[in-house]
């Protein structure tokens, strides 16, 4: 137990005060944790994912220990509720309603800031130094995995990882990627992994194409450089003689899901939505898409169960099988943190880690 | 052969002389067969589907002969074409393009009336004592199957029962079919066939909940009897606990689709479409639904490839495995097709048998 068990920690956090305004470092108090909760120390966080140490745990608390280097999981794993128990699905029930309201399962709150209480975020909360989460939200991983790197498992890369190798079919066929982001890429590399025999990247941004045949892509199209008038899925039914076999919408675009189902084949093309889209925003299409054989679905967190599959992917990594390093193309401090996002935003960005210790 | 082969035959057919006028009873001249085509009499119809004899075949036709009883098959199955040879789909794609124009494959016609040549109607025109089909496009069957029944497996009980058998898990599941009409009927029987555990049953007409129960629905649900302002997927979804495992769209209705979508369970539902929509429309939901672990696909001809799975669907329908006789409830002769299409359109009508002989 280290010497802070039970207390208060003071530390700094990024703090968002007002929807839309910047986040402000500020010092807040981390109350210990209560039963079936784990107080984590967080070393770098990847603006969408991170790694932290144990640092206390509270009552009944067998799944991590003191001083494990652990990945949290904004996606909890419980392996208790009807969703854990179905074999279906990785979308536990367990802290789902607590966590949407940006509370710890017991309706309370860990944080305080200038008397005042704060929100957790996405049950993880981890732009700040010290942190609370539930014990089936965290996950311990082999200690020699480098924490700066593996901190991207906690969202993006896993993301991608998961909505390829868990759709069964991909060896041998074609794929196309809507979007070159980090999922996208994550989508391409994993894609090639897997043994897609096409994998045609899409992306408006052009300096994105070198990064897609880096990752595995066999091809490389610019939306925007399309003939006035070509909607990408006529453009890529026709490359393609008659569509792709699998497609992934990276973008979170309602437009482009529309475009990565049409684009998928007649009588089998499988589209699956990862990106996530502006609250109230609708996809459509006609119904004789699906009538004909294309299938549309979704995944999030890739489908993957954080605390039975995380360790193994860190393991992956380690063995030079998933691609962790090459993402990885900005570094900031706390302190820099805004900052971070905008690099985020630039679109020369794929991934930003912030150093939460300095 | 027959003393008609080789020659024009002289018979009655129903025929669209203009968008939305009724079917006109004409007298029709039908073309010989050309190569790789089957003249075929029809004997039953049933505004949907039919059951016929050949009567005489073309140059290179080997998978039926004069006299074999046959149904005619508007989705094709060459075994020759990229979708034939899949594995995946039903979608042949031999004749499809002359299909949709209203062409045998060589392009032209083999009708005529009053001197003009006539359009052929989903690769079989059946309204009509004789017609000329494609060899893909026809299947011989068991003759000792009465062909007044029969003729309902070249189109509706064929969707309903491929689109449940054809989809993996709904042994011991929950099962929602939107829409009682005969597809919605052959959903639920072949759902309480394969052994589904609920079976609901949703429908605007009162009059369809016993036919519904008879079929071995569990349940029956009028959505017109909800609270005011009770959305069918979100009453659907609170009396299952959570929503279907699988749901099937039997209206062609935009919304039910989105309904039967949205009725789905999280983490795993099923969705499919099997009614067709009006021209131009378009299904729409948020793609949270998808991301959420729900999936939307659709059916045609129930994924049910005809030359290959119809003779076994009739043996079965002789063995008393599929239900047909109980979805006729209305016969008519050829001279009262439009009164059969009025029967249809009236809600106490399941399926009308059109008798083309009389």
């Amino acid at each position: 137990m280290s010497d802070t068990t039970g207390k208060v920690i003071k530390c700094k956090a990024a703090v968002c005060w007002a929807a839309g305004e910047p986040l402000k470092i500020e010092e807040v108090e981390v109350a210990p944790p209560r039963a079936h909760e784990v107080r984590i120390r967080i070393l770098y966080t990847a603006l969408e994912s991170r790694t932290v140490q144990v640092e206390s745990v509270g009552e009944g608390v067998t799944s991590v220990k003191v001083g494990d280097h652990v990945i949290p999981l904004y996606t909890a794993e419980c392996r208790e509720c009807k969703f854990c128990k179905s074999g279906k699905t990785n979308l536990c029930g367990a802290v789902r309603a607590t966590q949407g309201q940006g509370l710890m399962p017991d309706k309370s709150v860990r944080f305080t800031c200038k008397g005042q209480p704060i929100h957790h975020f996405m049950g993880t909360s981890t732009f700040s130094q010290y942190t609370v989460v539930a014990d089936v939200s965290v996950v311990a991983v082999n200690p020699k995995a480098p924490l700066n790197r593996v901190c991207l498992l906690g969202c993006g890369i896993t993301t991608a990882w998961g909505a390829v190798v868990k759709q069964p079919g991909i060896k041998g066929s074609s794929v196309a990627v809507f979007g070159c982001g980090a999922i996208g890429l994550g989508v391409v590399a994993t894609s090639a992994l897997v043994g897609a025999s096409r994998i045609i990247a899409i992306d408006m941004n052009p300096a994105k194409e070198e990064w897609a045949l880096k990752f595995g892509a066999t091809d490389f199209i610019n939306p925007s450089k399309l003939p006035e008038g070509k909607k990408i899925q006529d453009f890529l039914v026709e490359y393609t003689d008659g569509g792709l076999d699998y497609t992934f919408d990276c973008t979170g675009n309602v437009h482009v899901m529309r475009a990565a189902l049409e684009a998928c084949h007649k009588g089998w093309g499988v589209s699956t939505i990862i990106g996530v889209a502006a609250a109230g925003q609708e996809i459509s299409t006609r119904p004789f898409q699906l009538v004909t054989g294309r299938v549309w679905r979704g995944s999030a967190f890739g489908g993957v169960k954080g605390r039975t599959e995380l360790p193994g992917l860190v393991e992956d990594y380690l063995q030079g099988k998933v691609k962790i390093d090459e993402y990885v193309t900005h570094n900031r401090t706390l302190a820099e943190i805004n900052e971070g996002f905008d690099d985020m935003h630039g679109g020369n960005c794929i991934r930003c880690i912030v150093d939460m210790t300095s």
